[in-house]
């Protein structure tokens, strides 16, 4: 088993309840990334459902989740032919740190899109022409040891002091142990972009309050594409949305979070 | 007070419960509008929190609300000093119709954004140059009659059976009685305009299974400009995005939902 897929595991420990072990290899200094919580969450509540993928993922992020022991709550709400819901928490010392909706459905590979939108513009470089994290930050080296990304680097000038003025970071993302790309590593993904913020002059740290994101295909195999922007940047708050496209052009994944500007550390 | 402030209204019965009655008013035949649920959600997880706004709201429509009594359910989560975010349900013979998770908080009406992307394109046309729905179908008049909408023509060509083949629909948007823009007429504007799915030749009732929005911006007095797209129809589910401007040329309430693709009736 690689190690995303290890890191993701959740047991059954009695109806509507799961452990987990959370691995501080999918975190920076502060805290464990959302993406791998929701990537967590959402196998605890397929796992209590008849369907197979998470369609559509709604949490709100209270608490800082800390490596170790945890625990998911899932609630079923309606469990219909179609789609199920649930109420899913993840738990440490008793304490709630992310509330969830989670909507599971089962998408068909195989099935082709009624009408698809224009991916998005500009595209993605290849990506030999794009950059890693040309400085890792020492408490960062965890989550970029974990993922693979590649940026474009149009889109990284805040790390040289040079932030673009457009909020917009385009990276080619994929699990570093080779995990395939499917409805967790999505969930990773959404979630992976450094803050969009960071291109409008904010420094640090950028909490995600809320994020909203929506499995819309079964993706390929092979590196994901994911644009990240954003439209308001407005009394400490900013919203990030987020799309993942997979190698055969199809948009696979959509979000949207809502974030506290992050101060300087 | 206004017929939309009395639909909205809740009374707090104990610490956690809220008690509505519900409008056949805000509702087409089928189902009353998930927008006007989000709004009597919205003032009972503001009156259980200390802040002012319904900053955020994630909203899974479960079963159908009928008009006539309902009960609220709001157990706080986490109340923060930026921040207070509580579970809220919607409830109607012990059966929840409408489970949500609300952030709560208080924007400034003062405060200027830092950063604003540009206005959707093209443009919602002037008031005098947009229509009103040609043909109200008698099932659905009641919400049509609380609700003054002024579409672009260019986006209603699916009404005489000629979509556009863009899913796209932009219009004005009021209270007919007078009730001013805020928190809760934004939370109907991002639940009230036809599914954008017609433009793609989808037909009938599309219901919303998610719905996700943020209130960035305190509106000023006077119509609203609601702007909706898609990104993508595939295997019976659409995303609908919404974005509503206010006559400041501000963006104050942003969207996104997944529903199902209407059949025809």
């Amino acid at each position: 088993m690689s190690r995303f897929g290890e890191a993701t595991a959740v047991e059954k420990v009695a109806d509507g309840r799961y452990a987990a072990v959370l691995d501080e290899g999918f975190g920076f200094a502060e805290a464990l990334n959302g993406g791998y919580l929701m990537a967590v969450l959402g196998r605890a509540a397929v796992d209590a459902s008849p369907h197979e993928h998470p369609l559509s993922t709604a949490a709100n992020f209270l608490r800082v989740a800390k490596p170790g022991p945890a625990e998911i709550l899932v609630d079923v709400r309606k469990a219909g032919r179609t789609a199920a819901t649930a109420r899913v928490s993840l738990v440490q010392n008793d304490q709630a740190l992310v509330e969830a909706l989670i909507t599971t459905g089962t998408l068909d590979a195989a099935s082709e899109p009624d009408w698809a939108g224009a991916p998005p513009t500009p595209e993605l470089p290849p990506i030999d022409e794009c950059t890693g994290f040309p400085r890792v930050e020492e408490r960062s080296r965890g989550f970029a040891d974990r993922v693979h990304m590649r940026f474009d680097p149009v889109t990284m000038g805040w790390m040289d002091g040079r932030p673009s003025g457009r909020p917009e970071v385009r990276a080619w993302f994929e699990l570093a142990d080779g995990y395939p790309a499917d409805a967790y590593s999505l969930a990773l993904a959404v979630d992976a972009l450094p803050p969009v913020a960071l291109n409008l002059g904010a420094k640090g740290w950028a909490p995600t309050v809320e994020l909203t994101w929506h499995m819309r295909a079964v993706p390929t195999p092979g590196p994901l594409a994911v644009y990240g922007d954003a439209r308001l940047l407005s009394g400490g708050w900013f919203d990030e949305e987020v799309e993942v496209w997979d190698t055969a052009g199809r948009l696979v994944a959509q979000s949207r979070q809502i974030a506290r500007v992050g101060r300087t550390s």
